[in-house]
């Protein structure tokens, strides 16, 4: 698995899927397609292509143009509560090393995923859904922190990692949220994780499918203007259940309506027009970056390959040097 | 330093104050006092009395009693915006090793502190006050994620501490915040911390003054019941600045009142003699355990020698394996 002369960190993910570096690309809705999945999965990690809310013919496209791209492993995620049985079907018949579910109760799906051969990663949020995932079989557990962009819980990754980590025991599990450099992913594996899923890091990469000025919003970004908020489920006109919150950029949409939610519910149709009509227009004072606290570590958009290098150096030498801190 | 066969954790932050462990005790209001301060620093740790909102006459007393119990570095924090200078002289009249300022502008008082021969420990919960504490000339500063018990800001500990690491290089950089055991602490140092602040785990100590039905009820805790509030200021007449908020453990008394703030301050004296009596009889369904998430790795109340021992012992055999991880 090697091919460099250096030292490489081993752990039960890299050794699940055969991977050269236990760094997985979160499966963002929209942002990770087939060509930054592909990217990341060729330079040694994990890409999850994210297909969100399951629209079958996006699905489709992103898998075809994935599979053109890498012979490595790859995998495919979407939101459970969302999941349609087709939809399913339609990602499994591409045969993805990894299928992972968050965002719901996975149990329901878990038989046909491993029927067909897949890993099923399970993405909790806290220990009573760790619990769940454990029911259901799981492969592989991640345990996101609320920090993470995009929708979460209300835990944040360092102290719920360990916490995880032993409730779910011997099962592998991966740390999510906030984790942007080879800090975050050393960390993480001193916290008991076989290693880290990086979201919004590869959000600002070149291949994302993110437009260039949603990009530099988050470059720009010091991490400290993310908050969570419903009020872009609200327009978009998605029902998610109560306990889960978006955390994104603050912009002046968000402002407008944070704690307004049943004035902008009461009105959406007319709102969700002029937001899509934002959305068009890359008018991200309107539309919505998802987006982490990890932002602040992201100083500029890099290619996903030199990102996974970075990262994965960085993370070997801090490991390298831990006894340094021994006297 | 050493004094047993092991090896032992070196940082900045061991070296800035002789200690022989990178573990410092938060300074709880009311929680860390005279003796469990003592009883950190004797372990070889750095305890810092809580000296919360100022109460001088307990001051007086915890300094005095913390003064017959060591002979080891410690240290006192207080409230920023709550310091009082005749407090400020109080305490620097004890010679502390360590002065920690927190939720404030720490500029007006950081000379009298360093005149004294203190080291000037900041606080910070986000990049901003970073560099406000640089610019104050702190010696040490603690980076504090929204994860920890009591008052707090927003952001999260994995992401903060090296975003503020890079703000601040090269003064080094403590993190606080859902640290609860020698995996914790591992993760800090990768991070690039010179060590971890623990508040919630020391709590949950034979030696704090929390009482016992309180430190029953973080042990109970998975970590997930805790939330961030500012009812209980309310009710105790405390006039905190807007973004700070409290983590405690949810309780009767937050459920009813979180979210009708205005009723319950509209009428606080009367709200405030029934919550008197129910601190007097311990009664936690009113009274408030300040607690963080750390609580999820809190499985019993121990001795503070114990839990220094057993929290520096983990790390640094999770630093001695790291290298394990290297293939």
């Amino acid at each position: 698995m090697h091919g460099t002369g250096e030292a490489m960190i081993a752990t039960a993910l890299t050794e699940l899927f055969g991977l050269r570096h236990p760094i997985v690309l979160a499966p963002m809705g929209g942002v990770s397609g087939g060509r930054l999945a592909a990217a990341v999965s060729n330079a040694g990690g994990l890409g999850l292509v994210g297909g969100g809310y399951g629209d079958a013919a996006w699905l489709r496209n992103e898998l075809s143009l994935l599979r053109g791209e890498t012979k490595r492993p790859w995998g495919v995620g979407l939101i459970t509560w969302s999941l349609r049985p087709e939809v399913l079907e339609l990602a499994l018949g591409y045969r993805p090393s990894a299928f992972l579910l968050s965002f719901g109760d996975p149990r329901p799906y878990a038989p046909a995923i491993k029927a067909a051969g897949s890993k099923l990663i399970c993405q909790v949020q806290d220990l009573e859904q760790a619990r769940v995932a454990r029911a259901a079989g799981a492969d592989l557990i991640v345990a996101e922190g609320t920090e993470a962009g995009g929708h979460g819980g209300a835990r944040a990754t360092l102290p719920l990692v360990p916490a995880v980590v032993d409730a779910v025991a011997p099962i592998p599990v991966l740390a999510a949220g906030g984790i942007g450099d080879g800090r975050g992913l050393a960390a993480a594996l001193m916290l008991g994780a076989c290693g880290a899923m990086l979201g919004t890091r590869f959000y600002a990469s070149a291949e994302s499918l993110g437009r260039d000025a949603a990009k530099r919003r988050i470059v720009a970004s010091d991490g400290g203007n993310t908050a969570r908020t419903r009020v872009f489920d609200i327009v978009r006109g998605y029902t998610w259940p109560g306990h889960f919150l978006g955390r994104a950029l603050r912009n002046r949409f968000m402002e407008r309506w944070d704690g307004r939610e049943a004035d902008l519910a009461a009105d959406a149709d007319a709102a969700r027009t002029a937001y899509q009509a934002a959305v068009g227009e890359e008018d991200y004072d309107t539309a919505v970056v998802w987006a982490g606290e990890g932002a602040s570590l992201i100083k500029g958009v890099e290619s996903a390959a030199a990102l996974v290098a970075k990262i994965s150096a960085d993370a070997e030498q801090r490991l390298q040097s831990a006894t340094s801190f021994l006297r």
